[in-house]
């Protein structure tokens, strides 16, 4: 079976510190190099004082973005990965930073050629 | 039932014109835009003259991203929206440009709070 890439969609529930972009913008780096990849770019935006965060990391092997709701502790992550990465690998670094209460991971492969 | 957003995951098989980062930037604004999104930045990398493009614009209603293997006609894209965007509304942006043989849609409700 070959596919281009795993893309996991990642939801922490009772997470901290999801209003902090410099915080979030150094886990996902992190994160990312956690799993191999290659950081191309980085861009995050603050909603406002004390509100979300939207942001990315566009990868040499694709890209990972994340999306919070720091009133409800929730933020909604994808990770996606093509090549010899494993995005697995960049799980830990999440439940580092923002130590969720639970943690909810989705397996997609994308462009499955069976 | 509440959620945080709609996430559609849109495989596009026998497309066209991957190999074009303006095309691909231009597009994925305009599918934004039909969706009801608000670009807050946009940001695409070329691997190579004639390879995949990868690429993200970031939304105040969360993102699209995009990865392209021109030379299998494939891409990833996901379309992340909430609020009162109607992601669905994007696709035919996709459609018109990429010219598809077909397309494949999946649905994530991220973040459900039942």
């Amino acid at each position: 079976v070959k596919f281009a890439g795993t893309h996991l969609l990642v939801d922490l529930w009772g997470a901290d510190r999801l209003d902090e972009p410099d915080l979030i913008d150094a886990t996902l780096c992190a994160a990312a190099l956690a799993a191999g990849a290659t950081i191309l770019h980085s861009h995050f935006h603050h909603f406002s004082p004390n509100g979300g965060v939207s942001g990315v990391v566009v990868l040499a092997e694709s890209h990972i973005s994340i999306h919070t709701w720091p009133e409800r502790g929730y933020a909604a992550l994808d990770i996606f990965m093509c090549g010899t990465c494993n995005p697995y690998k960049a799980i830990p670094m999440l439940k580092q930073a923002f130590t969720p209460s639970s943690v909810q991971v989705g397996e997609q492969r994308r462009g499955l050629i069976a």
